[in-house]
C-alpha cells in the first residue's frame, strides 16, 4: 500500500470505529489553498471543484475535473474516478445516493486547522449543490474523524518523520563546525538553507524564517527572520528552530550551543540552571505522555517543573503534533487558553507524533530545546537524539 | 511605497468606492493554508489566529500572536500592531468598536477562490468570538471588495509580472535548442526545472506538472507530469504550458514546436489550418476585451471564432486573472457553465490582467495558445511577444 493508500484504509476504519457513514472532502484550487483532506489522499493538487467521498463500506469516490483525471487515478485510492466537464451535481447526488448516509462529516474545525480545509465560501456551495436534498440537513463537522485520522500515524508515516529527522539531526551535527565568533545569524541560516538545497529538501515551515536562528541577548524573538547585524560573540547562546519536509513529512527540532568566553571551561551557572530546568521539564512531560491523558495534563507537567524551579512560564503550548504539517493535528499538549480552543482536551493515543518543547530567556539569550517524540502503548519514545547537554563551541 | 502598502491603499479606496466600512481578515497557520488576505498584506505567514482589519478612513489594525508580530510590523500596512498570548477578542472588539462598521467584509467567496480564504471553522469561531455583540449579525462576504482588490493591478505589480513573464520568455527561447528526436517529455522539463532552479525561482502552480509538457498524440493531457517513456520524434507537435512566480507574482505561457520529418520544409496543412483558426480566436478574444465587457463575452468572441472554423470548442475558460496566483481572481473570461458560478458576469476594468488560451487536438498531438495581457482604457495589450507562427524543429 502506498501512503494514501494506507491513510484511505485508516478512514474507513475510522468511519466503523466512530460510526459515521463517510467523509466528504469539498475542495478547489487545492495547489493555492491545500485541503488537509486532498493532501492525506492525493499526492497532487485539484483545480477545479472535486469531491473525495469515502465511505463507511469502502467506497472511495473521486469525481474531479477532467484535467485532474489522472492524478485521482495516479493515488491509487479510489475505487471510481469520474471526470466532469461542466457540473458535478449529477455525479455528487449518485455517489451519495449509493450510500445514503446519516450524516456527511467534511473538513471544518473551529479550533483544529488541519481538519479545517474547507473554506466557508465551499461550504455554502455545497449547501446550494445540496439544495432541495435530505444530504443539505445532514453535514457535519469531521473533526473527531479528521483529528484522529490525522494523528494516528501509520507505519509508513512514522518511517517519512523518522527520516526527516535524521537528516535534520546530520545538518545539525554539521552546523557546529560553522558557529564561530564573527559570523552572522544570516550567514549560519543560509548555510542551513543551502543544506536543504542540495538535498532536495522543503522547509518544514515557512522558508524565511526555517531555520530560526538566534545568537545572544539582542537577537529577535519568535516568527522572524535571522538578522544580518547580529554576529556570534563570546558569551552568546545560538539557538536554532529548524525542521525540513522529507517525502511531505515534516522534522521539528531546536538545539543550543554557548560559545565560551575566553578562559571559560564551562557553561555560567545562570545557564546551567535554566537548561536543567528546561530539561527536567522535557522529562516531566515525557514521562506524563501516555494513551489515555488529555493533552493539557502532559502540558501542565512540564510547566509546574519549570516554574516550581523559579522560571516564567513558557507562552505557548508543550508540545504539537508532527506529520503532514509541522503544526499537525490532534491534540494540543498546551494548557486551556482561550485560544487554543478545545485542542488541549484531546486525548493522547498510541501512535501520536509531538514536538516537546519549551524555551526560557537568559542574559546569554534565548535558552529552548525541542525534541520529537512517538506514543506508544505504555509512554512514549523518542525519536529525536535528546540534547541533553548544551553544546560548547 | 512596498507591495503590500500598494494593496493596503488600494483598498482603502476600494472601500470608500464600494461604500463598504471595513475589511476583515481571520487567519491561522496560513504557512500551511495561505489566506489571499493574508498574502496581499504580509510578506509571511501568521501562525495563532490573527486579525488583519482595514477600515475605509484608514485604519489599519493588525492582531496577532506574540510570535508574529515583527513580521506584522514589517510589512510597514499597520498603523497598530496588537500582539497577545492568550485571547484576541478584547483587542478585537475594542478594534471594531473604534469603526463601529455597518457591515464586516470577510474572506470568502461561493466562485473566487482567490477571494475565498476563510475556512469555515474560522467563520464559525469569528461568530462565537462576537458573539453576543451587534457584530454578529454584520459579517458579509467581501467577494466584490476582493474581486476588485486582486484584479486591478497595481504599477508595482504589473511590473513583477512583467519581469516573470520575461524570464520566462528567455527560457522558452533556450528550450528550443534542446527539443531533438530522442528526448523524452520527462528529459525536457527537467531541463526547464532546472533554468527555474538557477534563477531561484518557484513554478507557478504545482511543481510536478509545472511545466506540463506533451510531445506528439500519445502524450497525455491535462494536469500529468511529463512522461519519461514519450519522446520526441520527427511529426510530432511540441507543447509546453509553464509559469515561474517572480517576487510573489506569476507568469503563464504556453508556446508550440513541430519537429520536422525529412524532407518537410513546412507545417503538414492539417496544423497550419488549426493554428490560423488558434490565432484567429486568440485576436478575436483580445480585440472583445476591454473594460466594461462581461468575462463570458470575451471567452464567447474566441469560442465561436474557433467553432465556425469547425473545431470542437476548449473545455475550459479562454482566460483567467494572472497575479499573484496563477489562477488570479476577478472575472473569469469564461462559458456561463454551472461550475464556473457567477465569476464569467464579472466585468472587465483597466488595470486586469489575463490569459489569453485555447486549444485544438490534432493527429501529430496537441495544439495551444496562450498570451498574458493587460486591460487598458480602451482595450488591451500583449504582456508576451505573441507567437503568432509556431517554431519549426
Amino acid at each position: 500500500m502506498n501512503i494514501y493508500q494506507e491513510k484511505a484504509a485508516q478512514a474507513v476504519a475510522l468511519l466503523q470505529e466512530l460510526d459515521l457513514d463517510c467523509w466528504l472532502t469539498f475542495a478547489r484550487e487545492t495547489g493555492e489553498r491545500p485541503d488537509p483532506g486532498v493532501e492525506m489522499l492525493l499526492g497532487s493538487s485539484l483545480t477545479w471543484n472535486a469531491v473525495l467521498l469515502i465511505g463507511r463500506n469502502g467506497e472511495r469516490s473521486a469525481i474531479v475535473g477532467r484535467y485532474d483525471l489522472e492524478n485521482a487515478r495516479a493515488s491509487g485510492v479510489f475505487t471510481e474516478v469520474i471526470g466532469y466537464d461542466e457540473d458535478l451535481r449529477a455525479d455528487l447526488l449518485a455517489a451519495l445516493d449509493r450510500i445514503n448516509p446519516r450524516s456527511i462529516s467534511l473538513n471544518y474545525s473551529l479550533h483544529d486547522h488541519t481538519a479545517d480545509g474547507l473554506t466557508h465560501g465551499m461550504y455554502l456551495l455545497l449547501q446550494e449543490t445540496l439544495a432541495g436534498t435530505a444530504y443539505q440537513q445532514r453535514l457535519v463537522s469531521g473533526e473527531g474523524l479528521l483529528a484522529k485520522l490525522r494523528a494516528r500515524k501509520t507505519p509508513g508515516e512514522i518511517e517519512r518523520i523518522k527520516a526527516a529527522i535524521a537528516v535534520t539531526e546530520t545538518i545539525v551535527g554539521d552546523l557546529s563546525a560553522q558557529i564561530t565568533p564573527g559570523r552572522s545569524e544570516a550567514e549560519l541560516a543560509a548555510w542551513v538553507h543551502n543544506e536543504f538545497a542540495r538535498r532536495g529538501l522543503p522547509s518544514a515551515w515557512d522558508y524565511e524564517y526555517c531555520p530560526t536562528l538566534n545568537s545572544g541577548p539582542e537577537s529577535a524573538a519568535g516568527h522572524a527572520p535571522p538578522l544580518a547585524h547580529i554576529k556570534v560573540e563570546p558569551g552568546h547562546l545560538v539557538h536554532i528552530d529548524l525542521g525540513v519536509k522529507h517525502e511531505g513529512y515534516c522534522s521539528d527540532l531546536q538545539r543550543m550551543w554557548y560559545v565560551r568566553r575566553a578562559g571559560e571551561d564551562k557553561l555560567p551557572d545562570e545557564i546551567q540552571r535554566a537548561w536543567a530546568a528546561i530539561v527536567a521539564a522535557i522529562d516531566a512531560g515525557a514521562a506524563a505522555l501516555r494513551p489515555g491523558v488529555a493533552g493539557w495534563q502532559v502540558d501542565a507537567a512540564a510547566r509546574n517543573v519549570l516554574t516550581s524551579a523559579g522560571y516564567d512560564e513558557y507562552k505557548h503550548a508543550l508540545g504539537h503534533g508532527l506529520g503532514r504539517a509541522c503544526h499537525d493535528g490532534g491534540p494540543l499538549l498546551g494548557p486551556r487558553w482561550p485560544r487554543y480552543g478545545n485542542s488541549p482536551l484531546g486525548i493522547v493515543e498510541a501512535g501520536h507524533v509531538y514536538t516537546l518543547e519549551l524555551d526560557v530567556m537568559t542574559s546569554a539569550g534565548m535558552l529552548a530545546l525541542e525534541e520529537d517524540v512517538l506514543v506508544t502503548e505504555d509512554g512514549c519514545v523518542f525519536l529525536s537524539n535528546y540534547q541533553r547537554e548544551i553544546f560548547l563551541i
